[in-house]
């Protein structure tokens, strides 16, 4: 027994029933058009990260809008976007053990699909399952540019481009170079001096690489807080920004030049939550807590009514301070900003797609709990 | 398209997929049983909250075990649970919106079911309701004992109760009295305070009710934290005690009289990790972050390897320091400890039941991502 979805496509907004997750599509589109134009102007590629949203109707609506294809982080994720028709796929991670090689070996039949190694095993072994099952897999390394989480230090990392090059049935497709940690500094000068660091690095295994005279095809990474670093650094080809088509509190808070905040992106993501309980003054309790909400970086805001602030989340609950009036009354409903899109996203079934008052689509979260 | 379980019963445990819900299956029962023999010997019903596990399979086992029937937190997990044979469903929720209480409703004319509230126009509705779809349900008045979430002050209680015994279609069934905030302070001293706290109200509200001539016949509440004093105090009747079957790192950090470990209750469940990246010494990668685990409540514990630490999670990545030896290799599997059951199970479809080193049986999250 699965559950239905929170409205009917055509219905009002105020049918939606809470908690759901609310995408608003005036201010998505914009968002896609806008990312797509920042790196066509630098003339690179862009392959939106799909862990944001999990959908392969947004995916679709990306790649309309000239991305190259897309990324994901987990095999499970390659294969539900795959089967919801989207054509091309770079698991931005490192795939390991034979059942998830086997099935992404399986997966490269049927789309154009790229992988990521640190380890020349690995690699190995997923050359040998691309061989067995007859596609070809477009392999990365991944090289750790400051994040200290996976990737081979830079100066391993020509050797195992080698190591790569010389493997019959994938094909040596470039580096993937991610500053994960620089995404979240809020001044802007510390972020554009973190990924300036990650370019040091990258240069320095193109170096070794052109002197090995192994071929780079591309240089692929990036993320929407630092994306127009990368862009215009000249060495990085590809953009792999994600969370810009919602934006979420943790990085609306990144500032730009001025010190003021990035304001670039709108916020299309929202939580709608109901009042189930208005027992005191001056609180609510709304129907949205942890497992409707990620709050790992931090609360929700809430983004009307006004004067309202998310307090505190229990599992199935969440606190308002709804100040001196303008009380939501029981059964209303509040609009909340969440403080981490991907996360949150993994948590729900379904995308209500508003344009205005009126719910436009439903749209399944394609790859919602998609882990392994 | 969903995707398969990690595994087919029947198999080791070795060949799960990560990373991986596994419980185990002797430390459930211990726990079901003590659970239960802890009820059975201070006179009062044990009504688990399934909310927890969100199993019609564990539903069913605790039931057999002795349990009057199990609690949950939303209208959907009801009939997600009733879908999978479970008769006696206590809402231990406010239920808001005429869409939901029509769903109620309706529930109730296939299984027993309660539901609690805080507000007299929210009892009215439902009664309505419980009218017009021909079922009963059972209708506990909530009272602030002090968490401060919902629930009416106790000097407005008895008037809710007698509203609530005077309305048609449904049935005053007592008191829901939780003390959310008093399940994970670590002193056992401070601890039983609260639930005395919490008691001194029960006792006026009940005074009030007897003054008034309305019969009050359960008081419900209570968690693993706390169910001991609950359990004991003369006033309770049913206890909800959710987390017991699993044990998280949160709870087990809860002291007994002697500030020693509270442990009676084994850790039952686990989630299995794969090592996805070992580039650097001493630490590893493995393949569960916040889209695998919840953190709210703190980081994983490692149950083994030993001397490995879980350092942080990214959405899909765990970092391990391995210390010195012992480093699991890549491919390698690490079971960790959720700090916090409750929400993690949510974000799983499936549950590995295992009985020594053999997959015995796969389990759905039954009510996963159940949320309205």
């Amino acid at each position: 027994m699965t559950l239905p979805p929170p409205v009917r496509a055509g219905q009002p907004v105020d049918e939606v029933d809470t908690p759901a997750l609310l995408v608003d599509l005036d201010a998505l589109e914009r968002n896609i058009a806008l990312m797509q134009r920042a790196a066509d102007r630098a003339g690179v590629a862009l392959r939106p990260h799909a862990k944001s949203h999990k959908s392969a109707d947004i995916a679709l609506k990306q790649i309309e809008a000239g991305a190259v294809g897309v990324c994901c982080q987990k095999v499970s994720e390659a294969e539900l976007l795959a089967a919801g028709g989207v054509g091309d796929i770079l698991v931005s991670n490192q795939v390991v053990g034979p059942k998830k090689i086997g099935r992404l070996a399986s997966l490269a039949r049927h789309v154009r699909l790229g992988v990521c190694v640190d380890d020349a095993g690995n690699a190995a072994e997923i050359a040998a399952a691309a061989r067995h099952f007859g596609g070809e897999i477009a392999m990365l390394v991944e090289v750790d540019v400051g994040m200290g989480r996976c990737g081979v230090d830079p100066e391993g990392a020509a050797a195992l481009c080698r190591h790569v090059s010389a493997l019959e049935g994938v094909r040596f497709a470039g580096l993937q170079a991610y500053h994960g940690r620089a995404q979240h500094i809020r001044d802007h000068g510390e972020r554009g001096a973190a990924i300036a660091g990650a370019g040091v690095i990258v240069r320095r295994v193109l170096a070794d690489l052109a002197a090995a005279g192994v071929d780079c095809p591309a240089v692929t990474g990036a993320g929407t807080g630092s994306f127009e670093f990368e862009a215009a650094s000249g060495i990085w080809t590809e953009l792999q920004c994600g969370s810009y088509v919602f934006m979420d509190a943790d990085y609306a808070a990144n500032l730009d030049e001025g010190g003021e905040a990035v304001s670039v992106f709108d916020h299309s993501l929202y939580l709608l939550a109901g009042v189930v309980s208005a027992a005191r003054s001056g609180r609510a309790v709304v129907d949205a807590g942890l497992k409707s909400l990620a709050v790992d970086s931090g609360l929700p805001a809430v983004a009307d009514p006004p004067g309202v602030r998310y307090l505190g989340a229990s599992d199935e609950h969440g606190t308002l301070d709804t100040g001196s009036g303008n009380s939501p009354p029981l059964g209303g409903k509040v609009r909340l900003i969440p403080g981490h899109c991907d996360p949150t996203v993994n948590l729900h079934d379904w995308y209500v797609a508003v344009r205005g008052d009126v719910v436009e689509a439903l749209w399944p979260v394609t790859a919602r709990g998609a882990v392994f």
